[in-house]
């Protein structure tokens, strides 16, 4: 996206962190809503309706039941909202995590260690994803495994994770157990953030089995503060850790964001639909040759991981983010760098930029010197060829003097 | 309010469970700010800018220090995010809250209730306040309280707590314990629901001794999904519960809502102001009179509790909300009868809708036929006089028929 700021034109390249708002979230019909859903009246009657009938459009574009799915503020507290349903579920087991996953849930994990409950981490292959066989050992090393989550798209690398694979893993435990292998062993929730699979990668959320999954509107062209939770299953009253007025079936309490709900269906209606996504997908996959082709001529430049080098194809990797390294240039600076050019570039996840130890590069086996190094360069719907090839002219000037 | 709606003239008298958006919040600059303030980029630094001169100007309306402000989804969350510290906190003691709180607090107190941790109440007196007196016995009765939850504007009956005189007591407990008489003590934490005071009632947060508050914009004309919590020491990194990317200096995880955050702001500026609560409190308060007047006329009306009729003066009730039962007339059915008429009013807090014994005119006192025919009816800044005319007129249309 190129907009004009003062005296230098702007290119945005951190749809990761947060897409422009797109111009469906200005629709007046979209303010008039302002009775409290709860209220008996005309007015909350009117803003119940809306609701209801922004959560039936997404339910319909992500094809799954209108009543698995539950609005919050975002992307954060869909996944807090999955992980401490644990700390006031009965049972008991282990909650594990891939060491890919986005601050929200790698902090969470943190909390419940604390509140010493039993976790356990996931490891990744060199892309930042969660293979069949790393999944498996995971169970296995464990033995009480009741939660697992794994991110459908690495926010950091684009890797791609095979989501009902994993879902293959558990029934075959599962079977397991039945003829005898792992008696008294629970059924594994498994949970998923589909935030950068949103609008991104074709989704099937129904079959691929997942429990329960994330999402969010602002990394779509929605508003901020609007999310969503999917739950196959709803919730008992006693896995409810997050209550209130008995709001979204009780699941997630306070007055409901109407605004940001209709907003949130638009943008799905929009980019998520199954055609726009592969068409999309195609047209991003075509720029991203182009870049990592112009990449792969810089001596200085190294695609993380290496193995997405733009010989092999695309397959297992987003077309919407890449990260690569600069020999001798920290992230940082070769972000500022680009800056001042006017291009908007990240280092690594907004949501863990305060943390320079880059936790998800060093879990992929990156080696520290181009952890630190790396860029994560993110583009998104409204990104062009001629984008692309200023960026990359503006990555040749910055390597002249730098 | 009135808006023509089809065929009905509508009067909105639910302020309390949700305010009509206030045209600030559709001002086209809180619509540029699309960065995400995590990103060291020129997007992301004209982002965090906005959000902290957001901050800045909320806390300047509300005379505290912008560290001690942090923006929430809303009222509900501010509640969760306080209460639940205290199950990561270190030491013990016990978490009370008062009888007459919103549904957040309520049904949070079960959650810590179910977890093990020790909890309790605190009595209110027969208009819902928590009463200096009460609050002294909640705290001697258990004799280990740490964390004490007060609202400052009760959401039913818009009785109004003192709530300095609460500090007030706290700190004299706590000059006996250092002479003595309450040895190994904790010190108590003052948390204060504000959302019906914001802009109602003059506040003094710094002044009043509150440990923590929550306040929400969408009660005051702001968009949903935005909240404030205040919190006059920062948490330390042990005593956050629903962490994130490191938002809001760590204390509520998740992109921040820039456009949410100036709405509040420009809401709080407009209507929270000193001068301007002082002003639109005598206004909301001759037209609260001239209602209560006229429902002391009418021989079935019945004013909860009875000693807010109108011969007392309104001192100790925010004039913003009324509660008021009709002789053998259903709550929900005066409610639908009124909403016929095209006017808005609530059967109690929107928050607790779903359920129909209204734990908070229990907690009062009030015997059970005069809560199943409670209604509130609550104003706001746009209320007028002529409205208030129009809404007594329908109300003794609906007495002659039912």
């Amino acid at each position: 996206m190129t907009t004009k700021d003062s005296a230098v034109t702007r290119h945005y390249f951190d749809w990761a962190a947060s897409a422009p708002p797109c111009a469906l979230c200005s629709q007046s019909d979209i303010d008039v809503n302002y009775g409290n859903p709860s209220s008996l009246h005309s007015e909350g009657r009117k803003a119940k309706d809306a609701l209801e009938d922004a959560r039936a459009r997404c339910a319909k574009v992500l094809n799954v039941p209108p009543e698995t799915l539950f609005f919050t503020s975002g992307g954060t507290e869909s996944n807090i909202i999955a992980l401490f349903s644990n700390l006031t579920r009965k049972g008991q087991g282990r909650i594990i995590a891939s060491l890919a996953e986005h601050a929200s849930i790698r902090e969470g994990m943190e909390t419940l260690d604390r509140m010493g409950k039993p976790v356990g981490s996931i490891a990744v292959d060199s892309s930042g994803r969660v293979t069949p066989e790393l999944f498996e050992k995971a169970l296995t090393k464990y033995g009480d495994v009741r939660f697992a989550c794994c991110m459908a798209v690495n926010n950091e690398t684009g890797a791609v994770t095979d989501i009902a694979s994993l879902r293959d893993i558990i029934r075959r435990q599962k079977e397991n157990t039945a003829s005898g292998a792992r008696e008294n062993s629970l059924p594994v929730h498994l949970h998923c953030d589909l935030v950068q699979a949103t609008g991104k990668i074709p989704l099937d959320i129904a079959n691929w089995g997942i429990d329960s999954a994330s999402l969010s509107a602002h990394k779509i062209g929605g508003l901020r503060g609007i999310g969503l939770l999917y739950l196959r299953r709803p919730y008992s009253k006693g896995e409810v850790f997050y209550s209130g007025g008995g709001q979204e079936n009780g699941v997630r309490g306070g007055t409901e964001n109407i605004k940001g709900a209709l907003s949130f269906a638009s943008c799905l209606e929009k980019f998520a639909d199954g055609e726009t996504v592969k068409t999309e997908y195609e047209r991003a996959k075509s720029r991203m040759q182009k870049l990592k082709q112009a990449f792969s001529q810089m001596e200085r430049a190294h695609i993380l991981p290496s193995l997405r080098e733009p010989e092999t194809n695309e397959a297992g990797f987003s077309p919407y983010i890449l990260q690569v390294a600069f020999k001798n240039i920290p992230g940082e600076v070769m972000a500022r760098a680009l800056d001042d050019l006017g291009f908007a570039v990240s280092t690594g996840s907004a949501c863990s930029s305060s943390s320079p130890e880059r936790p998800v590069l060093a879990a992929m086996g990156i080696e520290e010197n181009l952890r630190i190094e790396g860029i994560r360069i993110s583009q998104g719907f409204t990104t062009t060829e001629e984008e692309i090839d200023l960026l990359i002219a503006a990555v040749s000037e910055v390597l002249k003097f730098l």
